[in-house]
Formats: structure tokens, C-alpha cells, sequence
């Protein structure tokens, strides 16, 4: 028997359960309970489905499940790929009572879940994460997409999943740069709205980077209760949901800058904090705690060398312009953000100028 | 100045006016009222844009107007097509508030709708339908899409325009194959919810395919309140907005075995019309007059020879199979619809072996 626990993300008649337990893959915990249909696709990637398909066939006993497996990689997380997702489906005959299960990363369950959200104009979809930032971040809260040359997710769907299933023994399997990138978004949670938490990441960061099992279940729990209760306040993102963009605006600009892939989202997430964090005039106390808690998890405090004026460009077609112009989200202390259009321009130009 | 006439699609925070006039481009009608933001991109064909796109632009007075060109063609309605209309909004920097403009008939209206469904997850569209079809059906009602190998309209969303623009005056230049298929949605309108506009159409039929303005402009309206309602009252389709496909079963399961193009949706709509009446088991007295009122329309009132099989294999993967059942919309009588999953399988038989 496998104990876990539930997190409720609260959207009235799309309200769902965030699932999280040690080994409900392959145990005996029955996700075929969430499924309407009689009939599954699977989509996974070439690292992913060797590892976990078959525990999660077993977890979906008794339905029709077929796959389709995609090469690994944001580099893949194209319009392109999507086709082979939807000739899946074509193939399989899926109907509109038919469930759509994202096993893998961030770039897996974006994907699959704007697959599912457009084929017939929308069918059920279950997200089983295994990398630590698919399970504290892009699983929840129904944000899907692909990224364009132009922009990372500019083309997307809102399409909350049925339920969240997080197994924390996937992480067992994880690369430990991946962690380290996952953890990333697990310090975002603290810096944006938890002083508390952030507190208890300072005191246990070397225990989640040696996976201590407890720890990391902490954290997962406590990261998607933050966000589950920031996407029910305000789901399509028209005010509150942008906080959960701190060092995001930064963090888009570099992975677009260098190429997707080269850095990892978490990575220049982690380097965007961090500027994120000047641009707000935060006392340099707060300031110092977040560069040493993002050091201490292993990742980059410092935007990579690029041309002069390119981090500049790439933030101008950054999604979250919005009336041409900038939005960010900064903080007034540790565990307290907000969305603002008023900012330094001179401190703005001095972070891009020393990128 | 221009009179013109207002349908309301009443639905909450998201209702919208349809205005229908007789020279709204060209004339002084202000569109740029409904853009929100200062930028348009306008996307329209290769047939289209040559007639209408300076008149729109006028209309567009004060915005900052952008185009992509499509191919023209059903066989064009592709995720492929997208890609460019993708491209064209990131060429152009549009942002969160920019608006999509579609002018043309159904295939623009449903791949411009459905770019603007998916670009930073959602932004404004309207509709400037040039087609009778897409005036009286397709750019009401918010469904967007654009066709798989497999199927047709196999990959949307839901997405509604912010208003629809219908200068009647564009049919004069639409041709004679085009505005009767238009007419096949017309007369589904009265066949499925409106016995005495069904008969105003047999009384008017032929000032119809002579293009009398006054009965274009009142059949236009009339269809668009019909649609508007049945819209109003089931946005998504959980039940009775299915009536509004009544023909479209057999009509898709035609387009998709002779390849999409060859026949006009129109006309396979007219087609699955007489199809669906016969597995209706209306009385003869109503078929004769459905049958009459079609073929007075100069639309066909039997499918097409094609390959033995072909239609029910179609028909499988319509997307209107929901668990593994097919579903129809029959009636009961002229002016009244349903939809049922129960029916003469017998008579079914019958029908498609005939094709």
C-alpha cells in the first residue's frame, strides 16, 4: 500500500488532485481511476519511456493504452513535433472520450497537454512529471505550448489537466544538473510568497541535492500548494498568476539569446532571479540570501557572455510584453512579489549591459 | 452613412455583435472601434485580399495594420498554413494586445481564429467573412481549426471573435458555385429550427441565386440569429449546439473520402442533408421538400460515386464518434432536430451502400 498525499488545485468544475507519493508507479496505486474513456495515448521521449512506461501501463491496467515517443529535448518542442502526437492519436482512432498521459518533462507535458487541448477542441489529459521541475512547476496549472524561433511558448493553449500525478522516486533517475534546475523554480516559490519556506530551503538545500526522500517530498508538496493556490486565484493569468514569472522575463531573454537547449529553463531562470531581484532595489541582506541560496543549489548567479543588445532584443518579444511595454515582476522582500511596468530604466540598462 | 443591422451572440463577459450591412467596407463604417490595442494583422487569401483588403484597411483607419497572404483553398487548412500566420505575428512583434482580422471565407476565418486561439495562449479576433458560407456559419460560434490527414477540423480550439464584420456586398463578387454552397447552411437552418423561414426559402429560393440584396441581407440574418442562439445556449457543444451538424456526419465522411476540395463543404453538406433525412425517417411528404428545396439551390442531393466501404471508414473517424458510437442529428420534422445515437443501422447500411 502506498501512502501519498493531495494537493487540490481549486477551478471549480475543473478542479483537480496534484498526487504525490514515493513509488505510486509501479506500486499498486490505480491511475486507470482517473481515466473516462477506455482509451489512452501515452506521450513520452527517448529517456523517459524506457524507464517508466511500462510501470505506468501496469498503473493504467484495464485501459487501451498506446505511445508516442518523442525525441528528447526543448529543441523538439516545436509545431513539428506536435504532428506526430497528433498522427498518433489519428491513428489510434482516439475520440473525444479518449486521455491524453504526459510522462516525462516539462517539454513532454507542454506538448502533450496542447496536443490534447486541441485535438477535437479538447480531450482529457493526465501529467505524470519525473523531472523536479515539471513537478513543482509546468504540471500545474494548465499553461501547454511550443516555443516559436521567435519566442519560448508563444504558441499555447490553457488546458488544465484531470489530475497531476507525481511520483518522487522518478527523481531517483534524474541527472543531477536537472535537479539542481528544478530547484530553481522550488526557490522562486519561497522568494515569491513564502519567507518561511524560503527559510527552510536555506537550512535543507544540501539535503534536497543529496535527495534526501523527506526533504525532497517537502518541498514538491509545498512548491505545488503554492502555486496550485496562485493558479486558483487567478487562472488565465490577467493579474497574480504573473508573479510566478519572477525571473522569468530575464530568464526567456537568455535562453532565447543563446539558443533553446543551451542553458536549461531552470538554469536561466536561476541567473534571471538574480537580476530580477537588482532590478528591484532589494536590500542587498535579502539580496545576498537569494544569490547564496541559488549558488548553493549549484546554479548560474550571472547571465551568460552574449552580444551587446541581443538579452535586450529577445526580452522586447518576450511574451509578457503586453501595450509594448516591459512587465517584471520584483520583489519588496524575500516572500513578497509583484507585477509592475515601473521599474529603474537605468538599473534595467546597466543588468543587460553587464550580460 | 450606412444602415446596418446588429445579431447579438449572447455569451457573458465574452458576447459579441454581428453587424450586417450592404457596403461596411468601403463605406464609413468604423472597425478600428473594436480593435483594442494599436495593432492588426490582417489574414486573407489570394483571392480575397485583391478585392477587399484596401477597403478594410480604410476601415482599419488609425491602427497599425500588418498582412499575411494564405494560398486559397480548403487543401491550405493545415497546421503547416499556421505556421506563417505564426511567423507574420512574431515578424511583426504583435503582443498581447494585438488583434487578428480574418478576411475570407470559412478556411481564413478558421485558421486566422485559431493563430489568435494560440498566440501567447489567446489574443482578440474578428471576423470579415467575404464568403456566404462563412457568414452565415462558420465565423459564428467560435469554433476554429484547421484539418488533419485524418480528419476534418480535427485540431482547434474554441476560440470567439471580438465581433463579426458581414458587408453583404462581398457576395457579388463571390461565384455561383460558392454562394450555393453557402445556401446548403441556410437551408439547414430552417431545416433544423425553423419550419416557417423554411418556408420563406422555398418561396424565395430563386431571388436568392439571382443575389436580390434584400433577401441575401434578411436570409443572413435570419441564419445568424438561428446560429447565435443555439450558440448561446451550448458554446462548447456538451448537447444541443450538435443539431447546428446536422448533415455534417455524412457530409465530412464525403470531403474526406474525396479528399478535401473536390466537393465544396457546402455541397456535401447538401448531400449528407438528404442523407440524414432518409436515416431520419421524415415523412416523404418532408424529404420530397427537402429534397426540392436543396436541388432548387442547384446543390447536389446524393453523394458521390466513390470506392465501396470508403464513406463508413470516414465516417469512423468523423469526430462526432464519442465512445466508440456514432452519433446523428435527425428530425423529426422540418424545423426540428435532435441528437441521438439511436438509429436504424439497417437503413444506415442502406444509405452508404447506395454511395
Amino acid at each position: 500500500m502506498n501512502t501519498h498525499s493531495i494537493v487540490t488545485v481549486d477551478l471549480d468544475d475543473r478542479s483537480y488532485p496534484i498526487v504525490i507519493g514515493a513509488g505510486l508507479l509501479g506500486g499498486d496505486f490505480d491511475l486507470s481511476q482517473y481515466v473516462a474513456g477506455p482509451d489512452c495515448l501515452v506521450v513520452s521521449n527517448e529517456t523517459v519511456a524506457p524507464l517508466y512506461l511500462q510501470p505506468l501501463r501496469a498503473a493504467l491496467n484495464g485501459k487501451n493504452v498506446s505511445e508516442v515517443i518523442l525525441p528528447d529535448g526543448e529543441a523538439f518542442k516545436t509545431l513539428t513535433t506536435m504532428q506526430s502526437i497528433f498522427d498518433q492519436l489519428v491513428a489510434t482512432k482516439a475520440g473525444r472520450d479518449s486521455t491524453v498521459v504526459a510522462l516525462g518533462g516539462g517539454v513532454v507535458g507542454d506538448m502533450a497537454g496542447f496536443a490534447a487541448a486541441c485535438y477535437m477542441r479538447g480531450i482529457a489529459f493526465i501529467q505524470v512529471p519525473t523531472t523536479l521541475l515539471a513537478q513543482v512547476d509546468s504540471s500545474v496549472g494548465g499553461k501547454t505550448g511550443v516555443n516559436h524561433p521567435g519566442g519560448k511558448n508563444l504558441i499555447g493553449a490553457f488546458h488544465q489537466p484531470r489530475m497531476v500525478l507525481i511520483d518522487t522516486e522518478t527523481l531517483a533517475t534524474l541527472p543531477d544538473r536537472e535537479l539542481q534546475a528544478g530547484l530553481a523554480e522550488v526557490i522562486k516559490h519561497g522568494a515569491i510568497a513564502d519567507a518561511e519556506y524560503f527559510g527552510w530551503l536555506e537550512d535543507n538545500m544540501q539535503n534536497l541535492l543529496e535527495r534526501d526522500a523527506a526533504c525532497l517530498t517537502h518541498a514538491i508538496q509545498r512548491s505545488c500548494e503554492i502555486k496550485a493556490a496562485i493558479v486558483a486565484e487567478d487562472e488565465k493569468e490577467h493579474g497574480r498568476r504573473a508573479i510566478l514569472n519572477f525571473g522569468h522575463t530575464f530568464g526567456h531573454a537568455i535562453e532565447n539569446s543563446l539558443g533553446y537547449g543551451e542553458w536549461l529553463h531552470g538554469e536561466a531562470v536561476a541567473a534571471g532571479m538574480i537580476m530580477a531581484a537588482t532590478l528591484s532595489g532589494l536590500d542587498s541582506g535579502s539580496q545576498d540570501r537569494l544569490r547564496s541560496l541559488v549558488a548553493a543549489a549549484g546554479l548560474p548567479v550571472a547571465p551568460p557572455a552574449v552580444a551587446a543588445g541581443k538579452l535586450a532584443d529577445a526580452m522586447r518579444m518576450d511574451k509578457k510584453v503586453a501595450g509594448n511595454k516591459l512587465r517584471f515582476v520584483l520583489l519588496g522582500d524575500i516572500g513578497d512579489a509583484r507585477v509592475t511596468e515601473e521599474f529603474n530604466d537605468a538599473v534595467l540598462e546597466q543588468i543587460l549591459a553587464g550580460a
